[in-house]
């Protein structure tokens, strides 16, 4: 009953992955986790294929059930957003070939699912996750606690939605995740 | 000496795709022209598969020497520029794969080169690309033509660039689009 989740937090410059497994009592194991870096002195062609590349052999090597990805926003213009959309855009097609499902997720959705605080900082969701998956040490650089963060939240939304987890029932954290989700929410 | 250049549009409900011949003395003719439709019902990675499927299809039965694409600016704040961004990221990682180089152009730099004005209208574009290639009927929708438009201004431009086309003379044709472009430029 292990769920596999595979979650990517899309940029050009730096793309987090990572591989997590999730109990459906929301028990999170870390599978892997890092960085793919791509030269912003290489052509944008260039830096597409080493992303697209890395999560092809990410995805065949951890055969994730589902592939969690943080939804870009044109609000956030910057002079790197294009660059995460068309990042983003090469990570999802590379699920979609295998027909492993893809789901989005906002940095708030996943802020607020692994700290209760969907206004929490990179400081906070890094804390979280190194104690979510009992890890030794942090995980480093940020946009790979983010990709941890993606793939615990996207667990830990499924298993609360009615229906997705049929007879499940609700545990104490489920029910403390809902009620910091619906905080969220109200903000 | 023919150049083959495969021309995208990209876009997530309409992603247009062209594949023209041109001769070092400009003369261009089409192989290839179409639409790649995506539902805006279906989930964005089946939207993004069908446009990279497709984009797949076109190189490997086409084998164009070079993929021109439109670049894409945050600056258009509308809704549709992530998805555009999505999708320009997936047709280029297309090409990337099959070690085929990728050129981006502004959409600027296209209006100029087709019809010596930056600022022309889609309607202007279509009437020039579909004269350049001696159509009986114009290019339809408007991303079908852009991409025929894309094709062409990569050729031209590239042939226009000192050392591109060693020992090229300048034509007449040339000497008159290089004109429009330095008072496109001066806008």
């Amino acid at each position: 009953m292990t769920y596999r989740v595979m979650g990517v937090d899309p940029g050009l410059t730096r793309c987090g992955l990572a591989v997590v497994d999730i109990e459906p009592n929301r028990h999170s194991t870390l599978v892997a986790v890092g960085v793919v870096g791509t030269d912003p002195g290489r052509s944008l062609d260039e830096r597409l294929l080493v992303i697209s590349e890395a999560v092809d052999a990410w995805l065949d090597l951890h055969e994730p059930q589902v592939l969690a990805v943080e939804r870009v926003f044109s609000q956030l213009n910057v002079s790197t957003v294009m660059g995460t959309a068309q990042a983003s855009g090469v990570v999802i097609v590379s699920a979609a070939r295998r027909g492993i499902p893809v789901a989005l997720h906002t940095p708030t959705e996943v802020k607020a699912a692994v700290t209760g605080n969907g206004q929490a900082d990179k400081v906070a969701v890094t804390k979280m996750v190194t104690k979510i998956l009992r890890l030794k040490t942090s995980p480093r650089p940020a946009d790979a606690a983010d990709a941890l963060a993606l793939a615990i939240t996207h667990a830990w939304r499924r298993g609360a939605q009615p229906g997705a987890a049929p007879g499940a029932s609700v545990t104490p954290a489920q029910r403390i995740w809902a009620e910091a989700e619906a905080r969220a929410r109200r903000r």
